[in-house]
C-alpha cells in the first residue's frame, strides 16, 4: 500500500472544507463557468517561494515542481478503487507553450498507469509536435485558446473566463486551481475575482523577505480600496500553519 | 462610563494571549534587555497600509494615527482603577525628531489628565525646544541616542539593542512594540529578530494589492532561507480575522 503512495484523510479536515467545496446541489448547471476553488499556500509575507521557480516548499508551478496532480486519497481510482473514480482532470496553463514533457513526466506517467486522468494543456501557441504526441499517447489533448490583447506586462494570455467557459462546456462543473504568482494574483485582480467562488490559502508562520514571488494582486490606479475580501472566513490551525477557507465577497 | 472610553476585555481572550505575554517570574532581572513583545496587523497580502501614512484601519505610526497609547481596559489607572496602576509607559522611536507635539496631541492629554503615564521619546537629534517644553510639562521626556552607521537606505537610525538595554535600564521589563513597516521590519531581520520574544499578529481576510507598506524583513545578499520563523504559534479566529500568537525561533 505505502509503494503507492497513497494517503489517509481525516474526516474532521473533511468536513471543515466541505463548506467552502461546492455541493453537487449547488452547482447551477447553467451558469456557463466552473464553480472555481483557489488554493496557495504562503509565508506571513505572502511569499509562494524565495525565488521565481524555487520550489520553496511552500506551493509553485508544474515547471517548477513536476507535481503529480492526482487525488492520492486511499480509496479512489488507482489507489484502491476502482478505474478512476474520484480522480479529477489535470489542467494545466500554459499560454507560451513552456513547458516540455518527457517521458519522465510524472503527469503522464500516472496517466499511463491508471493512477490519473490525463491532462488537458490550455495554449495559446501551436503545439510542439514532440509534445503533442506524448500527451495524446496518455489520452491527453492540448487546448488552443485565443490569445487575449497583451497584458500589462506585455505578456500574452488567456482570458480566465474563456478558459472557464470552455472548461465548463467541456463537461466540468467545478476546477480547483493551484497557481504561481500570475496565475494567483490575475485571479484576485478587480477584473476576475468575481469568477472566484472560494478561497483556501494555507499559510505558514514564517517570514521568506522580501524579494520572494508573493501573492498581492495588481491595484487599479485610481482606487483605494482593497482589491479583494473573504466572508465566511474559517480559520483552522493545523500543526504551527493555518487553514483559512472563505468566500470571495462579491 | 462609556465618556471615558473604556473597554472591557474578555476573560478568554486574555488567557489565550497570556502564554505568550511575559509571566513575572520569566523575566530574568539580568539578562540586559526587556522581554520584547512585536504586535502588528497586516492584511492576507501582508500591508499594513495602503501607503505610506495613510491610516488604513489595520496599523500605523505615531505621525499618522495621534495614538493614545494608553490601556483603557475597565479597572486601571485612569479607567475606575486607582493612580496609574496598569497603565503602561508609552515610549515613541523618532529618530529625526519628525513628531510635532501640539497642544492637541493626544497622548500628551491623557498624561495630563492622569490617564495615561506620560511618554518617553527616543531620538538621535537634539530635540525641538517648543517641543520638549509641552513633554516635560506632563512629566515626559526625550531620550538622545547616538545613531548608528547609516542603514542599507542611507538613513540615520538607531542600533536597537541600545534602545532596548537603555529602556532596561530605566527600569521597563517588558515592553510590547507596535509599529509600521521600518520598525517592523528592522525588528523581524536577521540581525535583530534575536531581541524579540512574542510576536502577535493580526491578520485580516483581504488583500490590498500591490504598493502597500509591507511587512516583509530584508533579505541577507546570500541568503536562501527564510528570514525569521515562529514556533508555539497559536492561531485564534476572531470575527473573520484571525489573531496569530508565537514565540520567535532561534
Amino acid at each position: 500500500m505505502a509503494s503507492r503512495g497513497e494517503l489517509l484523510y481525516p474526516e474532521d479536515d473533511r468536513l471543515f472544507l466541505e463548506a467552502y467545496l461546492p455541493a453537487a446541489k449547488r452547482l447551477s448547471t447553467d451558469s456557463g463557468v466552473p464553480f472555481v476553488t483557489l488554493t496557495f499556500a504562503t509565508s506571513l509575507d505572502s511569499a509562494l517561494s524565495l525565488a521565481p521557480g524555487v520550489q520553496t516548499a511552500l506551493s509553485g508551478t508544474a515547471i517548477a515542481d513536476n507535481p503529480s496532480l492526482n487525488c492520492r486519497i486511499q480509496g479512489v481510482g488507482g489507489y484502491g478503487g476502482e478505474g478512476l473514480t474520484g480522480q479529477p482532470r489535470p489542467v494545466v496553463i500554459d499560454p507560451h507553450g513552456r513547458w516540455q514533457l518527457t517521458s519522465e513526466t510524472k503527469i503522464l506517467n500516472l496517466a499511463r498507469q491508471g493512477r490519473g486522468k490525463a491532462p488537458w494543456i490550455v495554449t495559446a501557441k501551436a503545439p510542439d509536435a514532440e509534445n503533442a504526441k506524448l500527451l495524446e499517447e496518455v489520452g491527453g489533448c492540448y487546448i488552443v485558446l485565443e490569445p487575449q490583447a497583451q497584458n500589462s506586462e506585455g505578456k500574452t494570455s488567456i482570458a480566465w473566463l474563456d478558459i472557464m467557459q470552455t472548461i465548463k462546456e467541456k463537461g466540468i462543473d467545478s476546477i480547483m486551481i493551484e497557481g504561481g504568482g500570475i496565475v494567483i494574483n490575475s485571479l484576485l485582480s478587480a477584473d476576475n475575482a468575481s469568477l472566484v467562488n472560494s478561497v483556501i490559502v494555507t499559510i505558514a508562520p514564517t517570514w521568506l523577505g522580501q524579494g520572494g514571488v508573493v501573492v498581492s494582486p495588481p491595484r487599479k490606479e485610481s482606487s483605494s480600496l482593497p482589491i479583494a475580501r473573504l466572508q465566511r472566513t474559517k480559520w483552522q490551525q493545523l500543526g504551527d500553519d493555518v487553514v483559512l477557507c472563505g468566500t470571495m465577497k462579491a
